[in-house]
């Protein structure tokens, strides 16, 4: 590779990469810009921390600018800000936001890790301070820290998905009294309704004032206004997804593809040479539906970035792609999808079987066991799976990943439904849920 | 098919495969003959009965005789025992134990579901009374009848595999005093050393009395006696393995195979035509050594009884074979295997690179995260998955499911880190376990 690798995001998309361009590359200048304070923290621990559950802040820190510093030889450049890239010229402008200076930064190798950030849809109001989305290791400390001096008691979090019911469950262990408003007819609009409804059923069990179909039209200060009335609130949480944070690399003339993300090559190549992306702001590959997708998610992040960082260090690696694989909790309820839902399986043209079984967590006799419900898609026809959903008890979730794994081997449920899974009676019944599913699903497609 | 197919064994190898039978073949008549108390039952599930986490007895009991005959219209015949089967007449012999009366009954089909027995080797005293095996439900009803009769306080468990450790699990909860006799350097010798000996630790940390390296030549009434001492017993446990019931069919003319399991091909048909076999009595194939194994699981079983029944319904499906997936767990320990260890994959002529990582069940900041260390076994040069062993706190194990399949796919640890596993804090790190595994075994392969 060239002499220097210049670095934009210190999270997760550019900070994942750097071993690997030092094991190839030992040699290389290594810059990295990070506009805000921390370096490669973990986002999705933020509800933790948000909760209680994490006391310090810097637990959700894996690695500190100092340590990057001395186990890579990278000269990490906290609170500055890429502000224009020339790809003729090969340099990015930067900006010391502490000492409100401006410079240019040539590079060889240009990485861009620059993440995403919460969907703000342009509302009145929009833009109160009561108004949150959290995405960054700073907008967490914003948040609690203004939690924390209104004493907020009405929180109104925006939005049922993932991000939507981890904070409402943090702020229900907060002791504050959560509405949500979520726009469809059930949260967790990543799985198909009936599956959602299964969370919204546990999240008004714990008292969660849930309110779907509900459009939320503004703000005024102090109140979410919907178009179904006014409801009160200290602080308002958005949690409507996220956006690439694509303008950079559009603006030097990079080609964008699925709203707005960067399009990359399989080895995570930009459209322009020399010039990289990985993690929240860049396109990912859908293994199922073959389909550009945007997935925002640190697995993703992490495993793009490895990619990406033995590709500048001169070796070769490619991202196959994602599933959309995600799992979350509400309080004792487990959440987990993967693939395409039916819904996303028609839409891609796919001849779409859903099944749907009720089992347990373990053998049903075992004190502790736990209900769950799967549902597989399965192609007409050729019994492939498409995708998979899993909502239950404690130990239901993490079972996503048999899937996960199946669908990326392209297999069928003729051939999941002999699969040797683990068995005994603490761990599941003799026939674990997902084979349960698979063996109903054969009968169907 | 024929007018009458006659099941032999009244447990998952022959009951599986019913409703399947019926599917196919709504019309012929079934006999089936079990020479023990109980039908359809969870023999795994004994030490939860033992230790008293399952109350009755009859919990453990999937389906009962009425059951099966109301749903399969089958003439269920309890206390009848197989004696003999003559092939060329097309009979078998069965005993009534109940009236003690012998008869000839035809059969146009023959399912053999006929179990295992615990392996009791021939030593002096073998036969003593306190010198128990568990296998069916009779056994476990017996074993605790006699448990609560001594007042069982010193109880001796010779073997660490799953049953002894589960064993000796059961009795600790009972309040005995426990010794664990075991000839091999650890307990759990299904695992790699290095695995097991995890496992050993945790034993003693719970107050067992393990001794490894320890033979047991013989048993006096209160005394097991060992090459090192005696040791004293109100009760024996033997927890050295299953043997499989092959003599029925061996001495037919049916082949045997390994261990002297009944031989069967990919449909489950044994070496006579329009005889099966299904379950702890025959053998498999292993996917990953392409070798015949005899594995006694009742995942396995259930698996082959349904495709067997399949068969023998007029319909067609195979059984693709066995990965040796194992889980079970001591107090808070847990412990599962897939595939080959490193032991089993040089024996079967792999170049087999091992690796060993230590990681948590959850985000390493989330309270509750648990250690767990992932062994990976890789062939040389093409990093193909060859086996994986998992040991540690709640919430490890069942992630050994996501190796059975990368088994099944021939995935190699190349493909595997890219592998789209499901990532929230509460539920793993956001490289899960088994793929910082896959990434540290790319290295060395």
């Amino acid at each position: 590779m060239g002499d220097r690798l210049v670095v934009i995001g210190g999270d997760a998309g550019g900070m994942a990469a750097l071993s690997q361009v030092r094991k190839g590359s030992p040699e290389c200048e290594i810059v990295v810009l990070e506009r805000g304070h921390w370096t490669s923290y973990s986002a999705c621990g933020i509800p933790y921390f948000v909760a209680g559950e994490v006391a310090e802040v810097e637990r959700l820190v894996a690695r500190t600018p100092q340590q990057f510093r001395d186990r890579d030889r990278v000269d990490v450049r906290m609170r500055h800000e890429a502000t224009g890239i020339d790809l003729g010229a090969r340099r990015v402008a930067v900006r010391d936001l502490e000492r409100d200076r401006t410079y240019q930064l040539p590079f060889d190798q240009l990485l861009l890790g620059v993440g995403g950030r919460p969907i703000r849809p342009p509302l009145p109001g929009i833009d109160l301070p009561f108004v949150h989305g959290v995405q960054t290791l700073d907008d967490g400390i914003h948040l609690v820290r203004h939690a924390e001096e209104v004493r907020c008691r009405r929180v109104v979090v925006v939005g049922g998905g993932y991000i939507g019911i981890e904070i409402a469950e943090a702020f229900v262990q907060r002791g504050a009294s959560v509405t949500l408003a979520e726009r469809a007819p059930q949260v967790m609009s990543t799985l198909d309704p009936e599956m959602g409804q299964r969370v919204t059923a546990a999240m008004r069990r714990h008292g969660i004032d849930v309110r779907t179909d509900t459009e939320v039209v503004g703000f005024e200060d102090g109140r979410v206004v919907t178009a179904d009335g006014v409801l009160e609130a200290d602080l308002v949480m958005l949690g409507i997804g996220v956006a690439p944070n694509g303008e950079l690399a559009g603006a030097a003339g990079i080609e964008l593809g699925v709203r707005g993300a960067i399009r990359v090559d399989r080895r995570q190549q930009t459209s322009a040479d020399g010039v990289w992306a990985a993690g929240d702001c860049c396109e990912s590959v859908h293994l199922v539906s073959g389909q550009r997708v945007h997935v925002a998610l640190g697995t993703v992040a992490n495993k793009q970035a490895r990619v990406a960082g033995i590709n500048i260090g001169g070796g070769y690696a490619t991202f196959p792609g994602v599933l959309g694989t995600a799992i979350s909790r509400f309080c004792e309820v487990e959440v987990a999808r993967t693939g395409l839902t039916e819904a996303e399986a028609a839409a891609a043209g796919f001849g779409a079987v859903p099944v749907t079984i009720e089992s347990t967590t373990t053998a049903g006799y075992m004190p502790g066991a736990e209900r769950l419900a799967v549902k597989v898609v399965a192609e007409r026809g050729t019994g492939r799976l498409l995708g998979a959903q899993i909502v239950g008890g404690a130990g239901s979730a993490k079972r996503i990943d048999v899937c996960a794994v199946a669908l990326t081997a392209r297999m069928s449920v003729h051939e999941m439904v002999d699969l040797d899974l683990a068995y005994a009676p603490p761990f599941s019944g003799v026939w674990d849920p997902v084979l349960v599913a698979a063996r109903e699903a054969i009968k169907a497609v």
